[in-house]
C-alpha cells in the first residue's frame, strides 16, 4: 500500500482509531522524508515558519515533550511548552477553559498529554486549532505507535503478515492500545502476554471484529514469543502493577516469568527485533544484554519520534490539504 | 485622539500611572495592527530579529508568561524564559542581583512579574534594558488593563464617556488598579463594586483628582450595574478573600451577592459588554451561561493579550524612537 | 601566545584538564569576538542554524543554563531545556539512558550539569554529539574558568606572571579546580586562601608538578592578597560550609576573616580586580561596597559568559575543524 497526502483529510490525531491504513502509510511515507532530513548536519526546513506550536503537557514526560519540541523547531515553528506545575490548572481552571483561552493566542496546533483519556478530544471539539494527542491516559498515544510501525517498516519491511508479541502490562498501557490498533490495520497479527491481572477483559474487542480476528492473549512468555517477528516491551509501573494486583509479590519475581533475557529471548524467530517505548527499567523488562544487544531497535525508536512527530505536524499544521477535511 | 508613535518617549512600561492618554492609544492603535497578524496564517514578523526578551516570572502565571513568549517570537525575537523555582532566587540573591546579572547578558527587554510591588521599578532603575511590568504584587499590571481597553475599544467604539463597572476583590486586584488609571484618563467612568471589607480607603483618589472625579463606590451589584456599558468582573482569591475578611462566609454566598447571572446581567444595558481577566472560576465570579453567553468578550481579551505585548515589545524593544527617552 | 581554530582538535569541553595553553588562547580570542557581537543592537549570526543544542541540567542553574540557551539563540541554533524535575531521571531512568535516547533525536551538542562528578565524560563516551561540562559536582566547570580569564585578559592584558588569590571553600568547588588548571597553564601563579578545613590535602597537585610549581596555600587573607593582581571570592555554601567542618561558628564570624572590605582589600596591589562567580551573598563574601566598587568586574564577568558559551558552541557545534578530532 502507498500512503497518498491528497486523501489525508484529517484535522486532529486524537488516535489511530480514527485512521485508516492509508492515512498510517501515508504518516510513515512521510516519517521516512523527516528522517533522513534529520541525519544531515542542516536539520531545518521552513516547513511551519509562522505558526505556532504549543506543548500542553499537562502529566510529565521529558522524552515526548522534548520530541515534538524538536520536531517543531527543525521546521521552524515557533514552540511554547506549558508544563503542569505552574500552570492555570492549579489555580483551578477547567482544562477546557485552559484550551479556550491558549485557542486566543491563535496557535496552529496545540499537542496534549493528560492523564484523563478523552481530554484531547474534548479540546478538539471546542477549538480551532489541530489537536495531537500525545497520550491521555490509557486511551491512546498515537504518535508512539506510528513511530513503533516505522521502526518495524524500516526493520521488516512490510508489516503486513507480521506476528508481533506485546508483553507486560497491557492493562493500564496507552502504548499498547494504539498498537494493537495501528498494527492490525497494517495487517500484523498482535499477541498480548501478561499475567491475567494486567489484561483487561474484552481487549482483544479494541478494534471490533477486525482486532479480535488478529489479536490473542497469552499468559506465559514461550507462547507468545514462538514465531514472533516482533517483541515490544512495555515498561513496568512499579508502584501500580504489582503486589496486591498482580499475582507476582514483586518485580523481580514478575521479570522472572514476563522479563526478556539471553535465554527467553531464544523463544522469538532468529530475526526478531526487540522494541521498548522508554524509559527502559533494566534488569526488570529486560536485561541489559538484550537492551544494548543487536536486535534491539529501541534508539531507533526514539530516531523516528522525532521524525514521526515532523511528520504529524506537517500534515496537521501546516495547510497542506486543509480544506475538505473531517473532524476526526 | 489619535496616536502617535513619533511621541511615544518611555523607556519601560512599569504602569498606567505614567502613560498618558496618547501614549495609550499609541499603544491601543499599534495593538490593532499586530491583531491583525495574528490572524494571517504566517504569524511571523522581523521586527524584533536579533533582539533578546527575557520573561523573568518570579510569581507564576502561565497566561501571561505564554502571551509574552508568544508575542516576542511572533516577532522573530529571542526570547528566554526563567521562572521562580530553580532561579537563582532560591540560592538567596537579591532580586536586584538576579537583575543586573541578567543584564550583563545583553536582553533588549526584561519582563518582570513579582509578588512584590515596585519590583519592576527596581530593576528600571539599576540596569539598561526596557523594563515590562507584568503583574507586580497588588500595585499594576499594566498590559492586562491595555488589552482590557483594546477589548472595550473593540465593542464599543470609544472609550470616552463609557461607564463601566468593576466588581469583586478590589483590594487585592492590581488589575483594578490598572483599569481605573486607564479607563479615567481615556475619559470612561468607573464604578466599584464590592463588600466594603474588600474596597480599600482612597481608592477614588488613586489618579488623584482626576480619579476621585470619576470613580464612585457601590457596595451591591444593581447600582454598581445600572447603566453600565461594560462589566469586568475580578477574580476571586479564594485563599484570601473570604472568611474573617469579609462579611460572607463562603464563595457560594459572596456569589449569590456579586457574582454575574443571567438575572443579575439584566441590571446593566443591554449591550453591555462582560469582561474577567481569566482564569474564572465559573459559578463563583459568574455562571457558565454568562461566561459563554453573546455579551462576554473573554476570549477577545486574551485574544488582545498576544497583540498588546507585541505593541509593547515594538515600542519599547525595537528601538523606534529610542532618541530622547525618558526614564519612565 | 595566539590561538590557532585550525589546531583546535577537540570534540567535547570536558575540563580544562584535556586543554594545553594554545586552546585556551583560541577560546579566548573567539570569545572576544563574540562578545563584540553581544553590544550589537542586532545580537544575531547564522553560524548555527540548523544544529541543536540541548542544555541538560539535572541540577538547578539559572544563570548557566540561561547563558547557555542565549548564547545557542543567538547563534541561531535550535536550543531546548531539559531540566531536573519533570525528567525522566525522576521515572528511575539512568542518567546514560536518558543521553542514549537524546542522542536518538540527533543533538549536536549537548551540555550537561550534573551533581554528580564524571557523568558529561560518561556521557560523552557513549554518544555521537559534542558534550560541554556546565558542571559536574566538585570536578571542573570549565567554561566558568574560561570567562574568568577572559574577563582577566581584558582588565590586565596577559595571563602571564600574574598574581591569583583564590579566596573560600576551595573543597567543594569546582570553579577553584578549573581555574587553578586554567590559570597556571596561561603562567600565572595561584593562592588558595582558606581555613585548613575547607582546602583538600593535595590540591597543589591537582595539574601535576606544573601546579605543584605555582599554586601556594595561605589560611589568612593578609599574606594571600599581599601582591595579588586578582582577588576571586568564591560562594559560601552556608548549608555546608561552617559549623562542624569549620573552625568558624557561623557565617558572620567567617566573614569576619575571610570576608574582602574595603579594609582588607587594601593588602591586595592598588590595581587588583576583584572577581566572583555570582551569586553573592552580599555581606558574607564580599561587602557591598567591594562588590559594586570601581574595581570589582563581576558583571564583566557574567558578559563574558555569554560570549565564551557562543565561542565553545561554535568551536565544538558548527563542524570547523571537524576532521581529525581526539576524543578529550
Amino acid at each position: 500500500m502507498t500512503g497518498d497526502i491528497e486523501s489525508f483529510r484529517h484535522r486532529h490525531l486524537l488516535g489511530i482509531r480514527q485512521l485508516d491504513a492509508r492515512d498510517i502509510v501515508t504518516i510513515l511515507d512521510s516519517t521516512d522524508s523527516f528522517a533522513e532530513i534529520n541525519e544531515r548536519s542542516i536539520k531545518k526546513v521552513p516547513t511551519l515558519r509562522g505558526r505556532t506550536v504549543i506543548n500542553l503537557f499537562l502529566e510529565n514526560s521529558t522524552r515526548t515533550r522534548t520530541s515534538f519540541e524538536i520536531a517543531g523547531k527543525r521546521m521552524s515553528a515557533d514552540t511554547i511548552n506549558i508544563t503542569g506545575s505552574g500552570s492555570s490548572t492549579s489555580k483551578g481552571e477547567s482544562v477546557l477553559d485552559t484550551a479556550r483561552n491558549l485557542m486566543a493566542m491563535r496557535p496552529d496546533v496545540i499537542v496534549v498529554r493528560h492523564r484523563a483519556a478523552g481530554v484531547p478530544r474534548l479540546i478538539a471539539e471546542h477549538i480551532d486549532a489541530a489537536v495531537i494527542n500525545a497520550g491521555d491516559g490509557t486511551h491512546e498515544h498515537p504518535t508512539q505507535a506510528l513511530l513503533d510501525c516505522a521502526t518495524i517498516r524500516k526493520h521488516k519491511g512490510d508489516i503486513d503478515g507480521l506476528e508481533v508479541a506485546i508483553v507486560g502490562d497491557i492493562d493500564h498501557s496507552r502504548v499498547a492500545r494504539s498498537n494493537i490498533l495501528a498494527l492490525v490495520k497494517l495487517g500484523a497479527r498482535v499477541r498480548l502476554c501478561a499475567p491475567a491481572t494486567l489484561i483487561p477483559s474484552g481487549i482483544t474487542k479494541l478494534g471490533g471484529q477486525e482486532t479480535d480476528d488478529k489479536v490473542s492473549v497469552h499468559h506465559d512468555l514461550p507462547s507468545a514469543l514462538n514465531g514472533a517477528d516482533v517483541v515490544m516491551m512495555l515498561r513496568i509501573q512499579n508502584e501500580r502493577m504489582l503486589g496486591e494486583q498482580c499475582r507476582f509479590a514483586n518485580v523481580r519475581e514478575y521479570s522472572r516469568y514476563f522479563g526478556l533475557s539471553e535465554r527467553t529471548i531464544k523463544f522469538a524467530k532468529k530475526d526478531a527485533i526487540i522494541m521498548h517505548p522508554g524509559p527502559i527499567n533494566r534488569g526488570v523488562e529486560m536485561t541489559p544484554e538484550v537492551a544494548d544487544g543487536p536486535r534491539s531497535v529501541i534508539l531507533h525508536q526514539v530516531n523516528y519520534g522525532v521524525a514521526v512527530r515532523m511528520a504529524v505536524l506537517y500534515l496537521l499544521g501546516s495547510g497542506v490539504g486543509s480544506d475538505g477535511r473531517s473532524q476526526g
